[in-house]
């Protein structure tokens, strides 16, 4: 049996074969060795490919069994007729973890899923890891392990957002997405047609994982609903869920995909919630949601404070938390008077506090953050900051800032090249940043409905009022 | 009286004075300036200050009326109580359009309401075009005009959407988003107070204006609500709107903003869609949806194509296209049969095609694109494309696909440096880059909701489920 805590050879390798290297930089089983090499892996590396004698300046063997040393994770990208004989190689070899990415099994039909049992079944009797088949493969980028086709998602930084997923085209989206931003993975894990490592196994294990503090799930269908819910109330740590499969008319398209029926969308979304899961709407969501959570402490109340040099996008973030359930922190007597102290006469005193009149000052914006963070109905701070050539942004005393303990949100709008540097040290300092206002709200609202289980008492700061 | 169609001082002047021009960077009169020489402005350009002889090395002047020539457009950035004087000048002088940036009036409470008053009597009496108070100014993209006090805003490009808005903020977070991509704008403006120039002489004025095909509006209040209601019935362009002032909290922030009421926001929100408006709920999709109407014919219909390499992104497209109502065309069957003959065995013809087995062979791509335009329940394709080391993007063939008349959807997700000449190309060409399957639906969903008034009866291809 799969001793199904055993994640070490498949997260920490310290040699990885790749059965079915190649030499074409069109062909995957190249582009695999060159994200393991690419992405800084340190252990050894074995090219497998009958026809040639090296891949990328290093070593290839014609087989698997004349590899000279221990394997510890096999990746695979043969075609899909010969993954079970290169599974036996790999079992007689003592490979203990495999991510077996070619395509054409269960999710092609009946002959498919004959050859999926086999693997299965060596799996089984061997208590092999198998992540796939059917997937782009996965990263852990704290051991520098790039194990997928895609070299570029090596460049990730290293974090504590594990997103796993079924679906590989996503964590492309989403891992690109945040290339541009300061926050990083933990693991990335493409589960493919989940033959022997289910979303179940992977929330187990990521519990423990101590470089892991947000897991973060896209799910198209899952075959055994029930273990995946007992699992997720076991979870202390926040799970953010992107379920598909709304729209009844792409049901076929999910079976072909990962060979997994969708099943009722609404029964699970309900279920996941009961389970504490939090749920979101779209795959940006899904980044934006656990990067919150990924950085923040959580608030105490759901009372925010909003800070804008621009009172158009604080009144779109004002109506986006509001719409969402997030209330607008009433400041106290003392809050006021403190403000009216520091702000010019022509200011009318309220939240959002508009510092328009205060021209780009950053001193007195850091001021005003003071004053509201110090201010008991302000739970958390929302800063709005616009791209101008002669306003700096004061993400040094920004950061000092988390003394409080509250959360602070950034939502920062410039031209793509500009305040790059400064998105990039307010997240590797802890401070989120969104480009609008809707998704800055948005994320807010994801850390609020995490459950702190660790508490005495379950306590949830707002009403999950997502659709659907 | 206000002549109210003679917008051509404002919009396309031959000679700007900046009344209040300044020498020190952090000011917004050498912004000002600046804003005028970066764009490229063509005419005369008089900065106005009496202790400087030049300012970016451009002869200033000590007042309006020491200026030598005609001046058609005066920018205004004096404080509030010299405003009223600087108007009389500029009435003396023949000035016809005003842009007055600074703040300080309606907005600030019963002072500022009065000098507001001056300035609009001077208006009304001279019949003299005022643009704000209280506004970060405006572009005239194809007369090489940035009227602002920001210049970055001069990099975006010549296009045919018009945006107008009571927050510069908007304008910003809009703008810098643009810069991304191949979109362009015709005029930009910042309507501030709105004290002689409203929504609905914005309205009048772009119906006409050849260089505008696409109108996009943020309104926060609106003092005469059914004076824009029957100005939009009148407009037969599309109208998008965002309407701010969902949440009671921020009522009192709206007021303080630009000195108007929030109004209700739901009976707002009704009487914007009873006259054919479209109502959008952030600023990112008003800009989307802006862009997809700016560059695509109006589909035929609401059935839609779609076409990825990965399936867990396409199925995320077709989830939030049937959650917005958009069909997933059903094929013919003859279309069934071509489609069988193209894709590899594997392959189950479903939509969204899924192209997973064909890797990223771009000219398998096009012929299903062809395929698909070619089919008739097919009235819109989206295409969805994943940044890949090895794949290329066929923009060249794929702008060909222009001709089939239906309009045509990317979906492009890749590191922020990667693809970005395609995104542009794309764009320029008339294909509408999008970087999420959420956003790609809501832009096509946006598509869908034009009313075409040119025909004999109206048509709308999906009824209006947005909320609120």
């Amino acid at each position: 049996m799969v001793d199904k805590q055993n994640f070490g050879p498949l997260f920490y390798p310290e040699s990885v074969a790749v059965v079915g290297a190649s030499g074409d930089q069109r062909k995957m089983g190249y582009q695999c060795v060159k994200s393991l090499v690419e992405g800084g892996f340190r252990g050894k590396i074995y090219p497998v490919n009958p026809k040639l004698s090296q891949i990328l300046g290093i070593k290839a063997y014609p087989s698997i069994k004349s590899i000279p040393g221990r394997i510890d994770l096999a990746m695979v990208i043969v075609p899909a007729k010969h993954v079970p004989s290169t599974m036996r190689e790999c079992a007689e070899k003592g490979v203990k973890g495999v991510v077996i990415i070619t395509g054409g099994f269960r999710e092609s039909g009946e002959p498919g899923k004959k050859l999926e049992d086999e693997i299965l079944a060596i799996g089984r009797e061997k208590g092999i890891k198998i992540i796939g088949p059917n997937t782009f493969g996965f990263l852990n980028l704290h051991a520098n392990l790039n194990a997928s086709f895609t070299p570029t998602l090596g460049r990730l930084r290293k974090g504590n957002i594990a997103l796993i997923s079924q679906s590989g085209g996503l964590c492309h989206i989403i891992g690109y997405g945040a290339m541009d931003g300061g926050v990083g993975f933990s693991k990335i894990v493409g589960l493919g047609n989940r033959s022997n490592v289910e979303f179940r196994d992977m929330l187990e294990y990521l519990e423990k994982d101590p470089e892991t503090k947000v897991i973060s799930m896209y799910i198209e269908g899952i075959d055994k609903p029930r273990e995946l819910m007992d699992a997720a109330k076991r979870i202390s740590k926040p799970v953010v869920v992107l379920k598909a499969g709304k729209s009844e008319g792409i049901k076929k398209a999910f079976y072909s995909h990962t060979g997994s029926l969708a099943g009722n969308f609404e029964i699970y979304r309900a279920a996941f919630k009961q389970t504490g899961m939090i749920t979101v709407d779209g795959c940006m969501e899904l980044f934006d949601v656990s990067k919150a959570l990924s950085m923040l402490p959580p608030p105490e109340g759901n009372g925010v404070g909003i800070i804008s040099g621009q009172a158009g996008p604080a009144i779109l973030i004002a109506d986006a938390c509001e719409q969402l359930g997030i209330h607008l922190a009433e400041f106290s007597l003392s809050t006021m008077e403190k403000l009216e102290e520091l702000l010019p006469p022509l200011t009318i005193i309220s939240n959002p506090v508009d510092m328009a009149f205060t021209g780009g000052d950053p001193e007195i914006r850091i001021k005003v953050a003071r004053i509201l963070l110090e201010e008991k109905n302000v739970h958390s701070l929302i800063l709005f900051h616009l791209y101008y050539p002669s306003f700096e942004f004061p993400t040094k005393e920004i950061l000092k800032l988390k003394k409080y303990g509250k959360p602070i949100i950034i939502c920062m709008s410039s031209p793509r090249d500009f305040l790059k540097e400064e998105r990039v040290k307010l997240e590797e300092g802890g401070i989120p940043v969104y480009p609008t206002p809707e998704r800055t709200a948005k994320a807010l609202y994801g850390l609020l409905r995490y459950i702190k289980r660790d508490r005495s008492t379950e306590t949830r700061t707002v009403q999950d009022s997502s659709q659907g």
